[in-house]
């Protein structure tokens, strides 16, 4: 982090926006980018782009743009923790697995810690390598293993006494995958990510748009 | 929806909310509920409930509140296509999977009709009771269909060209879970579901709290 300051939750969001696109997009001519390729990527504005990379202390050249690599280093040292986030997952259900096999993949950005369940059939077993452990010892290893931010993966009604739990034990930062929104004290960081909010969104809002197919509101990705 | 009324993009939200709190939390004393009940469980207001109830034309009784099955009710007579929401996926990984899980568990209100992908060794599998397809019959399968609503679950790299390939078939609204952000033209509805950035977001702000415990700003869910 720059001298302590505090960069604000959108400018991280597209910093990490930004880095993927970096890495997997083909945008490596002569190893420089432009501000308006980020940007059009983004259906941003190219001084959007500028401010934002500004804050990891990374300024373009008016002929060549941004170097690619000297970005993403930039960007790395804003977003990740040097060792690897600390994270553990609470529900090994479908989308359990599914996000286990994701941060997998992920590697060394994020480090599982420990997978949990409360059904004895599921606790042992090995997913995507990580062994499913008892919610009963989820406390003991928050606290020895110095984990800071959880997963919540379970089914809507056990959502809020898993977070209360999480909280308990010490947890920074939850991203709650339960179709339901939990409540947390202030010190807690709680991201949504609420897929079947999504799809109902999209759904209704692709209905209302045949009934007035000229909104005054032209709806973007942005809004 | 009433009288062809545009609800807004984050009223639609909240309400997909609020049924699902009604009809997963022990909230029916009585069969009834108060707007400062479904307030608190939101972190929202009791005047921020009570209108968006009032978009889908439920009014609570002063004393006894809102009785739940109407509400429930009128809340998906906005919500929900009364056929079931036609959908498709293309990219059966493990995410695409643990999506066709969730969606089959959803049953009546998302009606998925097929699942694509382009490795050989997909296509033709049976996953969660769906067939996986071929990406090359994907625009058929979307003009007999009538499917208007897509999920991309593919690598960041094949986002875009799927997107486009969406877009060219007839597809309005997209709920994106590849990790880059896709363009799409203004008819097109994009909805980002980008877990890699949730999970960067939340790593970032609570190591940033660290370095700042007591921030200006005190970070909540609903910001």
């Amino acid at each position: 982090m720059k001298g302590g300051m505090i960069i604000p939750e959108k400018t991280i969001e597209r910093l990490s926006v930004y880095r993927r696109l970096l890495e997997t997009q083909p945008v490596k001519r002569g190893g420089c980018v432009y501000s308006r390729q980020l940007a059009e990527m983004v259906s941003g504005t190219a001084a959007q782009v500028r401010r934002d990379l500004m804050a990891v202390g990374v300024e373009g050249h008016s002929k060549r743009g941004y170097c690619v690599a000297e970005l993403a280093e930039a960007i790395g040292g804003v977003l990740d923790t040097p060792e690897g986030a600390r994270i553990i997952l609470v529900g090994v259900g479908d989308l359990g697995r599914a996000l286990l096999g994701f941060i997998k993949a992920y590697h060394a950005r994020l480090r599982l810690v420990a997978a949990f369940d409360n059904d004895p059939l599921k606790i042992g077993r090995v997913v995507h390598g990580y062994r499913c452990q008892s919610v009963d010892d989820l406390a003991g290893v928050v606290r020895s293993g110095k984990v800071e931010i959880a997963i919540i993966a379970t089914p809507a009604a056990a959502a809020q006494a898993v977070c209360d739990h999480l909280v308990e034990s010490g947890i920074r930062g939850i991203i709650n995958f339960a179709p339901v929104p939990i409540q947390a004290p202030p010190h807690v960081w709680v991201e949504r990510a609420d897929i079947a909010t999504a799809l109902e969104k999209v759904a209704c809002l692709v209905r209302q748009r045949h009934e007035d197919p000229h909104p005054k509101n032209v709806l973007t990705e942005e809004q």
